[in-house]
């Protein structure tokens, strides 16, 4: 029998990136990436010119599907695969990542109608523009005692679902009446794929404030928050979620013809682009703690315990795989951060170095900082340039520097800048052990473990546990494929469940970041320390950061 | 009747700098600088090649006689003036910069024994070898509950007169006992210039704990802390001290020949590079704070008042002008700390745009930053690069920057750089008005306030007081020629007292920085919350910044 092989699609932010997989052993054949024509839109609408206030960003989903038809064909050619040999598609996407549509999928702002109004266009995640709406949303629920607001840590994100379709209504009642549904472009997309209408546990549990055990939130609360919305769940969108790991349907004809693929193949229940990642770390229980270390990094555990673990983003029951809660935490700036020390403090010598070596400025200031011995530097920084996301759940906080003298050096400052994000990991990982929780070990995937060993064995000694390393550069997309060939089945040429697909298809590299015993005296002093200014400045609703963000907040009126 | 001139000698550390001054209005008509030939001594003696430790600086009292040799000449030379119009010569020196001599002033460093001895030569104020000796010597005088010890801020420096001597005996006891005298350079210079062994009430107060009113520590202390130490003053030293503004001697026939000045011509008893500024800034009297900015700050203010202002370096009466009590505090770094910065932590682009535009790149962040507005940056920094000088007297503290995000500029960071300089003068002025000595002005020379102008409005805009600024550049040099008229009297044409002298020979320039009202109540709150945080890293004795440091000499070893 030939080798079967499944596709998984992740749709980030500007294009959609597919990968064929092999089956048997989770080899990445081919990948394409398709960028989306209209990419992110947060100017103009495309035809009609239409101006975007701030903090809008959108989409087209018309960007989506042309992702199936020009890169599915792609993988196929590339791979010199049969679609014959093509058992299954997945996909994961950005989220929340929302539209309106009519009762038959299609998108309100296909409609000519529609097509010049802003608000019938996809909301991208990164669409800020409904931060007045979930002030409200967080203020309601509030005043109700709502149940499930402790569990996302006392506040929903202005990124969030119902906030997004608040603002469609507040601002555009036309097309809040005109949608049949509001729906995750995650599932979306599966449902141009299959014809059938699904809505994946994931982005409904972290996005969409549902819980297996209590499903969305009651009328009451969304006829308070207004009267209009209260039926939202039941008018326009679905009381009955698909849990990750199931099949959402079948490849329908035209999508066949569309893509290459054949007719009647398994598509996956969508998923999302972080949570996807973690059976393709070959995580598939308790104990390990996934980090997706980019510009931000994403921590994801597995768990049987319920516990009210301090400023994660929110636990869902099956949220990442079934039977098990997924907790969410996060940093929300760790490689941005480093690139922006880099881009602003950074002295000539150091670029003109990397130019006479040929070497990243990244590099340069890796083997510099890699040379000092912990403490030595006589520094401590806190690593909230862009706020903290986990424990602390405050985008108000600013980064800090302790430490300078005039023999302060820039690779000094990378490193103990460095150091910082490693302790604030170290914080989460506490929150979650003090509760109970047990972490053994940490698995990386992302851009950073390739780019930044020093960070990588920094976060080790300071955390005290060892990491791994997913051996594919593409772990969404790979968990995805993963995904598809678990609703393919066993009797397809797949799995019957993510562990098997994990056990297969997920490899890690044989790099291990072992804890240097010797660094960790020195670095456990050190953090003593950085807990006691995380915990000054922090928790402090008074304290100086908090005042110089009024301060300028006041200045910049 | 000619013009009548005097000429002021300012000893640096790297050299002496003489300036020939018209004594009817304080034109400064000559300068000639004269290198030291042997400059810093701090890794080999000269001829012998013996290696120093780390932590010396010694200096070749042969070099400032060169200083007399070569530059007086040239002043007058250049100038123009006969010798016969030079009616006085008057000196300023780093302190303390001291020196063992036979009885007759032969340093012992000339004699052929000795040469090859590193404690027969000058110990520059910047040896700071003599730690362990400055320990002990605030060990045994808090233990004896010395009473001028508080007068000190309660810690006495190694750059002082007795440790250095302490460590002369310790370390080298041939040295010590065929020293029949250790005396500050300031004084040796002069002894040299006029035959005579004064001792200067400035440098004497200043930095060998002797006041006015009790002398000179009481031998109970010195047997203390060394038994043949015990009567260091009576065998080594002098009781009788010369106040500042009366004339030393005359200069010798010797000394007119090696100069081409005339002998017996008035020189004026030695005085300290700092504190000779005071009246060539114009100020002889209370409520004018004088600042000498440039690497480090020095500030300076007469009084009449007894006071016990927290952290002073020390007040002394007649330390800076006859008749008053001299006050000194100071910062240790502003200058060097923005120098770090530009050195460290200002990238290429800043670089790039002082080059195509032809401007120095302090110029280029200085422009950029004074286009921002107070506050608008959310940073707030502490300006402890080099420690704290004045009022917490720590050199263990560092520097501190908070509020860093993405989008946070070098420009805005080099102007919270300034501020913090700013605030940290603001905490010594209110130092001395919450002891009721009042500061209605400061008057400001030194380097900085030709070099950056923003920082001069930045500061009277966070002090709230006008900023006037010196119209010399070389007040040091300026205040030696105004005291050597002083010494010479009105009656060989110069003057009686210092305050005539500053009357006609000392100068401000037109230009003042006057606080801005609009930039007041956000430098208040900014300057509250620097406060907070003055107070909590540097007064607790466990703050992070103290543990950082003792972490750092662990790791050092």
């Amino acid at each position: 029998m030939s080798p079967k092989y499944t596709i998984g699609i992740d749709f980030g932010t500007l294009s959609g990136r597919a990968v064929l997989v092999r089956v048997s052993d989770g080899a990445e054949i081919a990948t394409a990436v398709s960028e989306y024509a209209n990419g992110v839109i947060d100017e103009r609408l495309p035809e009609s010119g239409i101006r975007l206030e701030p903090d809008w960003a959108l989409q087209d989903p018309d960007d989506y599907i042309r992702v199936f038809a020009e890169a599915i064909p792609a993988v196929l050619r590339q791979g010199g695969v049969s679609a014959d040999d093509v058992i299954g598609l997945g996909i994961d996407f950005t989220a929340c990542t929302m539209l309106p549509t009519k009762a038959d999928g299609t998108p309100l702002c296909r409609l000519p109608e529609f097509r010049a109004n802003p608000h019938a266009w996809v909301k991208l995640w990164k669409h800020h523009a409904a931060q007045p709406e979930a002030d409200r949303v967080n203020a309601v629920a509030a005043e109700l005692g709502e149940t499930w607001l402790p569990r996302y840590g006392g506040k929903i994100s202005s990124e969030w679902f119902f906030p997004k379709a608040l603002q469609i209504l507040n601002e555009a009642p036309e097309v809040y009446e005109a949608a049949d549904r509001l729906i995750e472009a995650a599932d979306w997309v599966v449902w141009q794929l299959t014809g059938v209408e699904t809505r994946n546990t994931c982005t409904a549990g972290y996005k969409a404030i549902w819980s297996k055990r209590d499903g969305f939130p009651r009328r009451e609360f969304f006829r308070a928050l207004h009267p209009r919305m209260e039926n939202i769940v039941d008018e326009k969108m679905k009381r009955e979620l698909s849990p990750i790991g199931s099949r959402a349907g079948s490849l329908t004809p035209q999508m066949a013809e569309l893509t290459g693929l054949r007719p009647g193949i398994a598509v996956a229940v969508a998923n999302v682009d972080a949570h996807v990642s973690v059976p393709a770390c070959k995580v598939t229980r308790p104990g390990t703690l996934v980090s997706i270390m980019g510009t931000s990094v994403c921590d994801m555990l597995l768990e049987t315990r319920e516990a009210m673990v301090e400023g994660m983003c929110g636990y869902v029951e099956d949220g990442i795989l079934p039977g098990y809660l997924g907790y969410e935490a996060g940093q929300s700036c760790v490689g941005d951060g480093f690139a922006w020390f880099v881009e602003h403090c950074v002295p000539p010598q150091y670029f003109d170095e990397a130019r006479s070596s040929g070497r990243s400025i990244h590099a340069v200031l890796e083997a510099h900082a890699a040379r000092l011995r912990p403490g030595e530097s006589g520094l401590l920084a806190l690593d909230w340039w862009n706020g903290n996301r986990s424990i602390l759940v405050d985008a108000d906080l600013s980064a800090v520097m302790l430490g300078m003298t005039l023999a302060t050096t820039a690779p000094e400052m990378y490193r103990a800048w460095i150091e910082a994000t490693a302790f604030g990991k170290r914080v989460i990982v506490e929150a979650f052990t003090s509760k109970g929780l047990a972490i053994e070990e940490i698995v990386a995937c992302g851009g950073l473990p390739e780019k930044n060993k020093l960070f990588m064995q920094i976060t080790a000694d300071v955390v005290g546990l060892p990491i791994k390393v997913s051996a594919s550069s593409q772990t969404p997309a790979l968990g995805s494929a993963m995904f598809a060939a678990v609703a393919a089945g066993s009797t397809a040429g797949g799995y019957d469940s993510i562990e098997a697909a994990a056990e297969h298809m997920a490899h890690l590299k044989d790099e291990t970041f072992t804890p240097n015993p010797a660094h960790r005296p020195i670095y456990d002093q050190l953090y003593a320390e950085y807990v006691r200014l995380h915990d000054y400045f922090g928790r402090d609703a008074g304290s100086t950061i908090k005042k110089l963000k009024r301060i300028k907040l006041t200045v910049h009126g």
